[in-house]
């Protein structure tokens, strides 16, 4: 079997990191199916989510590791992880009990584009006060 | 409202492209929820996909617009473009009547990441056979 076919057909997880080392991450709601979020891990952050199965992520505006949920409490608890054909992309099926965008929303994907005029309509209501959320001092 | 406020929670559209010119779509099954593959589109690619409402991407590998389907026929009908609050990375709810990875499966991510040993475990039967679909002198 060739390498890509390998990659493509084979049982071993090569996972494909881009030119700044990182693989692009979805998580999606294990219930529901809703996505939440779309983020990047290097491979220390892919490494520590399997061992311990809470998910974390490389903040590329920080350049380092994100424990999701670290200032906001709001974690993903990873319950299945799901690898795509050429293994540069991967699914975290999550299950989470609060809001994950940073915003203020449930999913970052709280808004639609409308064709005719190419503006964002919202679908979505917030769950979380963010500013509650993120303060540095609450206990 | 400050600029990255402004893009979080406007009603413009201003679609993040990368440093190369792309933004990250996620296509998903408008009916099951189901994540079927994750592409780039362009300025282009994304122009053409809302005023069509097929899917168009952009092919890293072949650096050209990628009209899904031009080959195998399985295209995706858009039915609503979700973006996220940065607005770097698009969901595109579609329909689709056939499978939609190049491997033959429904989905790209046909593969499950065993946590314990790192090796990959096969989720879904094939669904169509890629050999036909991408056959040059078929009618």
């Amino acid at each position: 079997m060739s390498a890509s076919r390998e990659i493509e057909l084979g049982t071993k997880f090569e996972p494909k990191f881009d030119a700044n080392g990182l693989i692009t991450a979805i998580s999606q709601d294990a219930e529901s199916g809703q996505i939440l979020m779309v983020a990047y891990m290097n491979a220390e952050a892919l490494d520590i989510t399997i061992k311990t199965g809470n998910a974390v992520f490389f903040s590329r505006s920080r350049q380092k590791l994100w424990r999701k949920g670290e200032e906001s409490g709001h974690v993903q608890k990873v319950r299945q992880i799901l690898v795509d054909c050429d293994q540069d992309c991967l699914i975290l099926k999550v299950k989470v009990d609060q809001g994950q965008c940073h915003v203020g929303y449930q999913s970052c994907f709280y808004r639609i584009l409308k064709p005719s005029t190419k503006e964002l309509d919202f679908i979505a209501e917030k769950v979380y006060d963010p500013q509650e959320a993120y303060k540095k001092d609450k206990k």
